[in-house]
């Protein structure tokens, strides 16, 4: 019997969502969806913050003293799988009896300031962060209705993390706030039942999980959603058309919205929004579709991990190179710092943000409201990279390598009697032909300059070889 | 659109719900289920324990010390009603961060000795066990999937505390195992969230409420249902008579569960199972419908109060009491005691338990598997209370007060040549009669004998006057 | 030349010490000491309560859960001497890494509330109370100067427990206050390492043992001194004379303060005040020497034990027996019970002492201000036990055991006509001579008489026989 | 009576002290302790590495969050102070009964990898180490036999942290080890209690004071003795030349130790080994007497902060500076960086502490091993500053601020023909005289050359001027 009553009900929801969108600008299929233009804002951002920030930031240890190298974030999963360091550090530090859910009236958040966090992701030049409302764990960094008592309001911090971010970043920041949502949870009775029920069932989908995405799209309006945690389903299991549809359609962000594309199992690089594809991706060559780059300061971990030694962390430039190369291949680079349980960011993350902002003060104008040039790199030096700015037509590349002899040749580099170059923040520099190459002289900076790191040249009039 | 959707799924609801019952033998509406005969265990069992245990077992605390007497179990509801004594006891010992699922982590259940209390129930005669499963709190003792992290499985116990009590009482005693459930959450959003649309969306009880049911009837196989905490919606919300139909029809227990009669607001001592109509039900006469008295050793708590005194303990007289006037008047008694956060039933809970056992091993024939009799209490003397067992057609007068002269007359009784009149423990007595009226002669025994509190006598060949 | 120093140094203390005590009452000298008259209040008194309360308290545990039945208040000395069952409970329950002090933050005492503890104890009928100023453990219950982060004024409570008990008994009854020391503490380093010298250096007495004992006689002028934890070393390495002289010459107690005979290894039962000789000492016939019979309701703890069921507990008979003994023989009996972490005395103590404080309400004429008689145990009847008192000249015999005939016949009891026989709480009673015995006839009261356990006779006009 | 023998006891100390130094090398006066020579070794390291690590590494907080800037390893006295930032922090974040001493069970050193911090302080170029044995708060970071039940083997670490970072620094490096030692506690009773007699008793100090430094001294070896709390008392309560003569006579470490000037009111910048005078003293020209910069990288607090922000750092310019200022001054620097309470130095002391390393790998030429030369710095540019290596009688001048015009003009310097002038790291430099100026030019390095933040120039052959 009831067999007949689901069909039947199933049937009807077809039936009604069909009848929903077929006066809707989106339909509930890829090719509608994947057919609304990204809102501009995004490409013309290129630098945002992402942060990672839970009941992991707790344990805050991805096994790096043992000799391990795991993602922070991840730990819950990573013990209960057996991994060794992690089972070792619990034996360590904790009683037996201890489970996850325990670290909770840990993660306190006491110093968490948001307003001073607005004001360090401004000083870094980031035009958009992305806050995990939810990872894996299931635990919301706000409080969920169908998360009770595993929400940052009902224990440990005690206060709506997302909503105080959001708010003191929009009060005195003009950058764009988005949302981290893992569509599963490792550990949520519902979502294992669903997928023992290979999918058939979708209890999880109806009472969780799209409930959480309507909370947080209402709620707070995010201008980013960054959705994960898809891979293990079908995006018929998660109706991730269905919701994206109503995010174009009907939610309160259907103008400004951008989402990723981990929508489903196959579905990253190939649909939804912008493309994440994997993890830390950098194909180093033009891409078609728009794409990000989401990598982190921790070379191995999104969530703070408290046994990071100097080791783990990218160096400026390390982290600049990465930059100018993600923006010259089409793409936005978002920089991952995880907060402490404590509510801070630690002082060396706080110093590359800042090393990150004085480097885009003075070469923020070859990266920002860019798009791609005819070249990514020069045929001649490669470690050069540019970009294109359409509003003024200069061409910016920015080179990652100091030249011992003071002297930087390129081949992209077409120039005419009008052709004027220069360093910024530095002002014009010497330059000759040599060939069908252009030679450009360094000026002599004094060797506590704080031009550091990479050093972007100023095109105007010329034009691609 | 949303609203045409929802009608029609209400609408298929009904249909299929109608299909569900029409080849049923109970249908879900109160003359079809009311129908039900009540299995002959309950009303022979007579006398069985109730256990409050639950977070609200950590504070342990009914703000006794601050001269209130309060209920522990209600612990947060008070807190969060601004209850001084609650606010104050918060302030003094937690810090104002602190929220109620705090708690959690100290409910360790570290002494917890199932085994154990089976004896101890065993030893106290009891013949039902009513444990809670989940109180208003919304923890439930054992890991219900829609319970997620807030359950004795995923925190503090650690355990499956309703599987090990069931076990342990199964593989050690006779007694009926039952578990207590409480309709609705204080606080839970979707609860709430029902409750702010005056219960005209039902999220909470389809999500949540209704498969909880179905999960500890289907896997712990409880003989009673003691439902709790409905009368704040209809029993339409709760869709009480479709439980019990399913109960009855189609469930593992459906030829021996008993339930009880809190099934939505306004059933109370009208629906159901037997009646409990209100906390310490106690009428002192007859009642047509089979009841319960549901009461505690503890007389202001059901969960355990740590600052609990012996002014606040029922004595064995008073406790025999209320068990002979009840099971007189036709009702079972249901005695509460409150284990410790630690898992431990009190001293003095274990000698009142002990102490009931020690009465019913004497007095136990004039108590289980009777009914009443034609007069509940004598007419001359309204100390004496009578049962009466079909089995041996032996009428039972037990007596709650000594008469200081060793004499004891009774009006309610008949006697002929036949007639033979004993005190349970001590043999036959003398008696006589004077007019209408019987005259008993208390034998003397020692003043430390075992036959204390309350006097079963035994009328054999007697009729009611 | 530090071996030549700390010679005259010691040849300077012993002659400093002389000259001190050459002009006192009393010398520090065993003789001297002992000769001091015990002050009339303690032999009076007859009955007093013990309390044993420190960090022990915490774990509360001795094992019962495992088959043991190990004194709680030695809890840390069993655990560092792998006592199985003590590691196992660490570590089921604690770290790896936890040690005792850990334990010290979760001795809260939150419902400590000393007024009621008084008025508890008077109504038990204690004419003293003695309570753990310090147990083995080193912890001090006051706040000792030398025992800095290792008492309940800097850590647990934070507050002076001593203090609070004293002005509450001192100011709501006339019970004698009195304190519990331990001389050793098991693991204080500097007693570790006069151990490992053989007690040939005195560090540990010199700094932390002798200006403790000065700080509580002078701060809370205990009335007694139950000295303890002395077997380990001689009575001169204690220095317990020298004590001694000083309180009985010069301390503010000089004149009421009674102690113990635990002074030194080969001390107890010879020299001191009364003698304790060793735990539950009771001899069971009359003693030359003023003795104490400090005892327990829990049979095998003096501190707190959670796992303690109602087997454990002596029963309102037993320790009625031990009491009607204990006082026969010339003791006095000293009645332990062990309060919780959290400040409370559990009801089944509480109900204990209401069972004493409601016998001797009608039973204490018999026991309070009494000396022993000629006879201890009557020489037919084994179960009485006699007593009498000086200024009435009444003798008391108390009966330990019902006789199922009602009648009673004494041996030692020689009546005259103008002998009056009354049973407390019922009058006189009737009474005849059968050759050289006398027998009594109890009246008939109702079985529910508050005349209980023990029943205590009043001989007016008799001799001994 | 006591007066009198108090005074017979000081005379005979006084008498067995003066026989007790009559043979010995030093006497305990400042005339013969100031005699001895300072070892060599402490004047070649001239760069060390702090650490304050204690209970006050729990909190890890100087009120920054609330605007305040105090050192946190003072926390206890400005909290017990009514320092308005530190009571609003333990009201926030703690229960009112909570104590200082509750804090440390949370000291745990879990991530404490001694090893790690050996191999970082050598990488660091440091050739000391000084770690706070014992700081203000009297907690002992070694087990003490009097600090029982308030060290770091008794309780939080469970470790005796002293002993494990001196075996690693000396199986893995040549660092010298020494150890900071506060004379006085704020809050021990029986230093608090010496204090109300205006230090004419020595309970303390004989006690607890004393014993320690010899603990420490003979169970690790230290050769440094870095004494501080000295300054409410005059030296001759601490009996400061005591133990300094003990110290220097015969102990295990007479030959190497070095101790500094903290020895009593008055005392610092005038008496002991080398001079500190003040925190952070750095008095930026020659002086007479050896004496040390001990500075913080963190600028206001030597225990860890963790509301510490990038703008509290110390750059490495800024570290450098300090450096280079001190050791051509003739001082020592003693750098410090505050471990956490779970037993790390945060990557962006790590990452300081690799500058500090990778600016002296090229530089520590003109650092180790040196004195002062003829100048401190230079007559012409005030941003040089020399040193002179007596073994290869070479001259380094160290240049401060680069010149934006790669000249640099010095008026020290007197050359001839035979001399040579290198940049260390880059070889010799092209030099001329302009009247009785030397001019320098710089060669031109790449922009991201190692060589940054202060230059060091070797000069061969000159003479001052």
């Amino acid at each position: 019997m009831c067999q007949c009553f689901c069909k039947m009900k199933r049937a009807i929801v077809i039936v009604a969502l069909f009848l929903a969108g077929c006066h809707a600008q989106y339909q509930p299929n890829w090719d509608s969806i994947d057919s609304r233009p990204l809102p501009s804002w995004y490409d013309q951002a290129k630098f945002g913050i992402f942060m990672h920030w839970g009941v992991y930031s707790v344990p805050s240890y991805g096994g790096g003293q043992d000799g391990a190298h795991a993602a922070g974030e991840w730990f819950w999963n990573d013990w209960k799988s057996n991994q060794t360091w992690a089972v070792n550090f619990m034996k360590r530090t904790r009683l037996p009896s201890f489970t996850y859910p325990d670290f909770a009236p840990e993660f306190k958040a006491e110093f968490f300031q948001p307003d001073d966090w607005a004001d360090l992701f401004k000083a870094a030049g980031a035009q958009y962060v992305v806050l995990t409302s939810k990872h894996h764990e299931g635990w919301t960094n706000w409080p969920s209705k169908t998360s009770w008592n595993w929400n940052a309001m009902d224990e440990g911090p005690h206060m709506d993390l997302v909503d105080a971010l959001a708010k003191s970043i929009r009060s005195r920041t003009a950058i764009h706030f988005g949302l981290y949502f893992s569509l599963f949870e490792w550990f949520n009775p519902l979502y294992l039942s669903d997928k023992q029920n290979k999918f058939a069932t979708r209890d999880y989908v109806e009472e969780v999980c799209r409930p959480q995405l309507e909370e947080i799209v209402n709620t707070y309006m995010p201008e980013v959603i960054w959705s994960d945690g898809d891979w293990e389903a079908p995006y018929t299991y998660w109706n991730s058309t269905g919701f994206l549809a109503w995010l174009y359609n009907n939610s309160p962000v259907k103008d400004t919205v951008v989402v990723n594309d981990r929508w489903g199992s196959g579905m990253a690089c190939h649909h939804g929004g912008y493309f994440t594809c994997s993890d830390r991706y950098s194909p180093g060559v033009l891409q078609k579709h728009k794409w990000e780059n989401a990598m982190t300061v921790d070379k191995y971990s999104w969530g703070h991990r408290r046994e990071a030694t100097m080791a783990d962390m990218l160096s400026p430039s390390e982290l600049i190179t990465q930059l100018v190369i993600t923006v010259s291949c089409g793409g936005n680079m978002l920089m991952n710092v995880g907060p402490t349980h404590d509510g801070r960011i630690i002082p060396i993350f706080e110093e590359r943000l800042m090393q990150m902002g004085s480097w885009l003060k003075t070469n923020g104008e070859a990266i920002y409201n860019t798009t791609h040039w005819a070249y990514q790199n020069d045929t001649v030096n490669s470690d050069v990279w540019y970009t294109y700015r359409p509003d003024t037509k200069a061409v910016y590349g920015t080179l990652l390598k100091f030249p011992n002899d003071y002297k930087m040749t390129l081949g992209a580099v077409k120039t005419s009697s009008s052709t004027k170059i220069s360093l910024l923040g530095a002002g014009e520099v010497k330059w000759s032909t040599s060939g069908a190459t252009v030679v450009i002289t360094f000026p002599y900076l004094p060797l506590n300059t704080p031009l550091q790191w990479a050093w972007s040249f100023k095109f105007e009039n010329i034009s691609p070889t």
